[in-house]
């Protein structure tokens, strides 16, 4: 099996320099990057990325989505091929390397394979660059609206979703507007069928800190979390005067939400110690405004849960420990705990094959990286759970993304892209498609 | 020494039925009872008390104040008078036994004396009722004003204070219009000598569940609990992305202001079994509404903390304790908390010797009772801060105070009025002035 871990070629570096310049200059408004899902700038920079493609020689294609397709065609069309992509639009006053990062680095893959077919003939299988429509959840309110099309997973009902920026346009207005067709992609018509990919590659920088505090340029993923969430949990007490009940007449909704908060704290670190994947957010916390006050027992608390995790087991296991640690703060503390119910997204689980192989690769070409698992969503989710082995490469940015303040190193950039690359040229030899 | 506890005379406790029941009628709207500070209502009360112990051949007195002062003179001027009392203003809308029931004890106990006097002779000493003005903070956001003035602790800047229900009145334009000499209590003037009383008795409902709780129908306190309060606490974090943010690099101030509060109530916990005297109240705790979000680690919390005792080294000890926990966690956890600096009002002890003596009286009766500290503030904390030898008897309340829904049985309340008679009459000697 091919494990090799070739460069990006220098001229094709600072093609990658130029790209993400152009775009920058396109796209930055003095504060921050702005490409809307389904809109003007994002035809923009798709349209960009073509134009070089077919200078290259590259097969270009847009489909129903207004998803375009960049294919490195093959000599043999019955093997499934090889996918990379990712998305270029971007939230608002968002950062340069969120999609765009993955985007170019398929290109790049595309045209060193193309010059390195050159030099040693024609290779049997197609490769094929996705750049994909409206990825952020930011303009309508859901995530993987390109990528959910192209395997009939888009849900008709989006389409009526107005514009979180300008409630007077609706999904359907924007998609129409930039070209898609609107009644296929509604009809849920596979776009794709996945077994015509052998596998699926994604290049995305870090969205969080965890590869810059580890000193690491590249990291590679070994799933996507999934979540549960309460967005509805409250602990309920009995409001009480501060001098003059005692301890043991209170139910203080205080002392209760923050004894739950501190018994989950404590089962998550020894999660964590087991080796499971989890992290937990009480990201909202608050007694009531309009009752609460400095010389009065709390009496209720409202707060959010989230947990996400790889494995949907150990969600559906700290679940469980949540409901029971809450019952019996409940009776010890005589307040009620109500979670509410878990609204639950599944994880998607990349290819242990594909996974092993990056970690060989990085391994023996001594590139520092860390296997991790992505907190954010991301395409290759979709094409994971639609059946397609998928694979992932983080390239490590630091103050997070979503935000003007991106700061991925072109040198990070190649190491990833290299990577990407060998992902994508011999992906399907590991997964055996 | 005496000991004795005669109850109360039935037709005494008629006439105590017969006066909750005629200032029900006066001042109840529907709704609650209202009878506000310096306002028409609490002066109007007033002279309903003052004409009845006026035909019973009570001498009465207002002070520069327009306290009310309820005498029968003994036959030595020269010892210190035996004093009792309490106030007759209600917050909006409160309850008909907050207050009035120290004053109807007080005239109960006077007129019980008075009927011993005629059979063995008059008293040496003089017994005083005072009946103080404004003692609820609902008005003016100050409490206490009649007994501060009593003892020349009234601030006169307390005089601009608007009323909180009708800011273009002032509290000096309420004094003014209910009889206060302004001038004489802006001037500090001492109304009462606090060397001219052997000791100062006060019954009250008790505004917490804890005699109702143990079943008893008569409390002594040890004392009137002090607090410090800390209004603007807050734990700073960092706020950062739920999904791709792990455990290790989060500082979420969630967490760090829940481990604070779950190390102080177990602190509190033990030194509630070292017998100490303490209640501890997180009233405000929240996240910031401007900013936090389910999905996103919260990196702020702002809460207030407030604890009270019976103990100013208590006090002082559970400040050293949070601020010691606070730096803990703050290391522990990577966030910042800020306590800001304790806003303190001392407590006020009673005397132990009057203390000794009712639970003796109590004792010896066979009457049920428990000795408790008050959580909420009485005019009696002023008495004991003056220097007067003080005690207060509480009488069981269901529903607490503050609220029309105050329940206290008028057979508790006679039990506990002959426990003030008795401390009235018997404690001189007790403390020996």
């Amino acid at each position: 099996m091919d494990s090799a871990l070739p460069p990006i070629a220098p001229d094709l570096a600072e093609l990658a320099r130029r790209l993400f310049a152009e775009l920058r200059a396109a796209d930055h408004d003095g504060t921050g990057i702005t490409r809307e899902t389904y809109g003007l700038g994002e035809t923009a920079a798709m349209r960009r990325i073509e134009k070089l493609a077919q200078q290259a020689g590259l097969a270009t294609e847009w489909d129903a989505a207004a998803n375009l397709h960049i294919t490195l065609p093959g000599t043999d069309p019955s093997l499934p091929a090889a996918a990379c992509g990712s998305h270029l639009d971007s939230v608002p006053q968002g950062g340069n390397f969120d999609g765009a990062a993955g985007v170019i680095a398929g290109l790049l893959a595309l045209l060193g394979a193309q010059r390195d077919a050159q030099r040693t003939g024609p290779r049997a299988r197609t490769l094929l660059l996705l750049v994909m429509r409206g990825e952020e959840s930011a303009w309508y309110g859901r995530p993987y609206l390109g990528s959910s099309a192209l395997f009939g997973a888009f849900d008709p009902k989006w389409l009526d979703l107005p514009c979180l920026q300008d409630s007077s346009r609706t999904l359907r207005d924007a998609m129409a507007g930039e070209g898609a067709e609107v009644a296929v992609v509604a009809a849920r018509r596979k776009l794709l069928d996945p077994a015509s990919l052998s596998h699926f590659v994604e290049l995305h920088i870090e969205q969080g800190p965890v590869m810059v505090a580890r000193g690491v340029p590249v990291g590679l993923v070994s799933g996507i979390r999934g979540n549960f969430r309460h967005p509805g949990a409250r602990c309920q007490g009995e409001a009480a005067h501060s001098g003059a009940v005692p301890r043991w007449l209170r139910r203080d909704a205080v002392l209760g939400a923050a004894d739950l908060a501190m018994r989950l704290d404590a089962s998550w670190r020894t999660l964590l110690e087991r080796g499971e994947d989890l992290v937990m957010t009480f990201g909202i916390f608050t007694t009531d405004p309009r009752e609460h006050a400095m010389t009065r027992v709390p009496g209720e608390v409202r707060f959010t849960l989230e947990y996400r995790s790889e494995s949907e087991a150990t969600l559906e296991d700290f679940l469980a420990l949540a409901e029971s640690e809450a019952a019996e703060i409940a009776r010890e503390r005589r307040v009620r705990i109500e979670l509410g119910p878990a609204v639950r997204t599944p994880p998607a689980v990349m290819d242990a094959r594909l996974l092993a192989h990056a970690q060989a690769l990085c391994g023996a070409a001594g590139l520092p990286h860390e296997t991790l698992a992505s907190g954010a969503g991301h395409d290759a989710a979709i094409f994971a759970n639609a059946g397609v082995p998928s694979a992932m490469v983080f390239v490590r940015n630091e103050h997070g993304s979503h935000n003007p303040h991106e700061a991925m190193e072109m040198e990070d950039f190649l190491e990833g892209a290299a990577v990407l690359q060998a992902l994508l040229l011999q992906g399907a030899e590991v997964v055996g498609r």
